[in-house]
């Protein structure tokens, strides 16, 4: 189990950040074009320029889906490079899956086998059996959707506070020490009920930057007992300039947020 | 919009039936294995021999994701062979995404644009907004999750009627002419539930064959009013045996439970 080294890290790094791979070819600084892999290249280049500062990376398959098997290769080879250089780096396919058990066997093979991601987000709609496969592999994390950081997560996740009952019914699943949760930044006041029903577990909080969650007030409702949150941020560093100064632009946001984080 | 085409067919062909292509390597019979693509020559093969007798393909993703980006190729070989030859077939992406909107534009991309599928399938857990980018290609339909076939269908979905709020919120939402509903066969009592609140809308049934669904009970329950459900058989029909006789055996499987099948 990989929570006590990602612990460990957060105190040691100062810093809360998981980098997020949303990478889009169209966005990416022309100059790098002209390589064979241009999505590879740019994940390395921020990788390396970044890995000092940051702590877990999530890559988000739909970004790589959209080019076609092309894609796929290029994640393939980003968490390949990821988990040859950079082991420590607690690595993340945001790929909300789950499915009937035969079928989440077939995509934790895909996640946790071939490409070996240290987690998973999940949705948990189809409950706990559609997660099953996914936590028989020893050492692996799962990221369950509990508040999602956009307008419509009020459809049905408000309703009969649905994301509370997602967080507690899965606590009492088997391996539940090795689920994590997703509570998006927007939704702050929301950590506090529950960090009240799940005090230890791990939180992955999107929708800091480009979304316009409050990184302060995150911190402070999620980190009353320990430091066991990641804050995803995509969009704001990745694309935070887009010509030859791309890796100092990214690396003056990740600054600037670690400047604003305490950790005990 | 497809919905009227698949209608016409399931009348004139006599079938509700929807070929699920959860084709995996390691069961498909050995003398397909000396080809350079046996996944697509295996399914290329099923759908030459049954396309006359079904409305509809399936095509479950994880099981070309566990075998990585040549698995992907063997996505996009069969969905292109699909399209090409046999247009009156209604195909379905059984992805299981949806996303924030920035994400779900490319999911919906990968699916609709990059491969062509007339319909993807979606879990409803982040609300409105997180399936608007897959309704906005007009032409395509979506298939959200209401009810599933697995036994944790439980855990959330029966809690506060949560599957019908899926469908009855939905219904309200943008181009809802477009959703269709995923319903477990294993549950076909609250398909008369279901119809009562989307009398119009298709319904695309899983769970039938190895999941031990009752055929004639669900048809019952769900086409008092119309045809428009979609029956999927996956794991009994492509597995139906893996010798030289594979596709006879397949399609005796099709004759039996279109034989079973009466249509207005």
């Amino acid at each position: 189990m990989k929570n006590k080294l990602l612990e460990n890290n957060i105190k040691s790094k100062k810093s809360f950040l998981c980098l997020g791979l949303d990478t889009d070819v169209n966005k990416i600084p022309k100059h790098l074009l002209n390589s064979n892999d241009p999505v590879f290249e740019f994940n390395k280049a921020m990788v390396d320029r970044l890995h000092q500062k940051i702590v877990a990376v999530k890559i988000n398959t739909a970004f790589y889906e959209a080019v076609g098997h092309e894609g796929w290769v290029s994640l393939e080879r980003t968490i390949e490079y990821i988990n040859n250089n950079y082991p420590d780096l607690f690595t993340i396919a945001d790929a909300k899956r789950a499915d009937i058990g035969n079928t989440s066997k077939m995509y934790a093979k895909a996640f946790f086998e071939k490409m070996q991601f240290d987690s998973i987000t999940l949705s948990p709609y189809m409950g706990n059996d559609s997660v099953t496969e996914f936590l028989n592999f020893k050492d692996k994390n799962i990221i369950l959707l509990s508040l999602t950081s956009n307008k419509s997560a009020k459809d049905f996740q408000l309703k009969n506070d649905l994301y509370l009952d997602v967080i507690s019914e899965s606590q009492k699943w088997n391996n539940s020490e090795r689920i994590m949760y997703v509570v998006g930044a927007t939704k702050s006041e929301y950590l506090i009920k529950i960090r009240d029903i799940a005090p230890e577990s791990f939180i992955l909080i999107p929708g800091i930057g480009s979304q316009g969650g409050d990184f302060e007030n995150v911190i402070l409702n999620s980190t009353q007992k320990n430091n066991r949150i990641l804050i995803n941020i995509s969009r704001a560093i990745i694309y935070a300039s887009n010509d030859k100064e791309f890796l100092n632009s990214a690396e003056d946001v990740v600054d600037h947020y670690n400047s604003r984080t305490s950790i005990k």
